[in-house]
């Protein structure tokens, strides 16, 4: 089965596809959504949109997992990347896929042993877990890799 | 030509249709769009775009003019609502409608004629700015026709 995870941000919105699997997951793709400040809001946010459709439509991830959005971020960043993750959960439901949210801290947990992880640590042990030997550039896909790896951690931790 | 005012929230969404023309602004149709907290939010936001794209289907709207945020809400408040418009925005980009967005100050200055005022009077004012008789019930709905008579107001001052 196939995971899209997402790092949702309004400027960049990273993506990360994995395949569920035995020995372990695989990375299919991943990458960065870009919008440009220079347009108003709701066309960045139908910009993605269609991008999320697409991605979908290639993939067809059973499963869409985003990172929820951090309270203690500043007010603006909040409601823009809220504004990201309400069109993607719409976006989901639209093609039956199923959506699990969780907090930074427990994409942390999963991926990397502890909450307090630092975005350098993540990006290694995604490298590591997903057997990637470049480096994973830029941090937003790794980021949203590591979201994908949260769902599949929290899978196998309910079937055991 | 029909404006689709909106009072963005995830509980409870307001909408308001109305008609400008002359001599002034009619009502159209005005109501609430209800989702249940016992459902998750991707369902719910999944329910009000769904709503939302009867409304546009029916009355064909060429602006849908959307409430912005309030900063100073409280933050869990600021992401739903956040959610809810950005959902909106996307449908309404799908329609081709144009997007109009107003501060709570900007609508209460329109529709009362000055930032301060309060529900009540909002309520008020939307009635008989709309020549409607009866009180507009639930306030909501009262508060989306605001937000749609805030863009007839601009537009005017601009035509002017």
């Amino acid at each position: 089965m196939f995971v899209l995870g997402i790092d949702p941000g309004l400027s960049r919105c990273g993506y990360g596809v994995i395949k569920i699997g035995k020995p372990k997951e695989k990375a299919v793709s991943a990458g960065v959504i870009r919008t440009s400040p220079n347009e108003v809001t709701s066309v960045r946010l139908f910009e993605i949109r269609n991008e999320i459709r697409t991605l979908i439509s290639e993939y067809r991830p059973e499963v869409v997992a985003i990172e929820r959005v951090l309270f203690q971020r500043n007010v603006k960043t909040a409601v823009s990347v809220s504004q990201v993750i309400g069109v993607i959960m719409v976006e989901a439901l639209d093609a039956d896929c199923e959506i699990a949210e969780y907090s930074p801290t427990e994409v942390k947990l999963a991926v990397a042993g502890y909450g307090g992880a630092q975005k350098a640590e993540i990006q290694t042990m995604v490298q590591l877990l997903l057997g990637i030997e470049k480096k994973l550039d830029p941090v937003d896909a790794a980021d949203a890799l590591a979201v994908a790896l949260c769902y599949s951690a929290n899978r196998s931790m309910v079937a055991r």
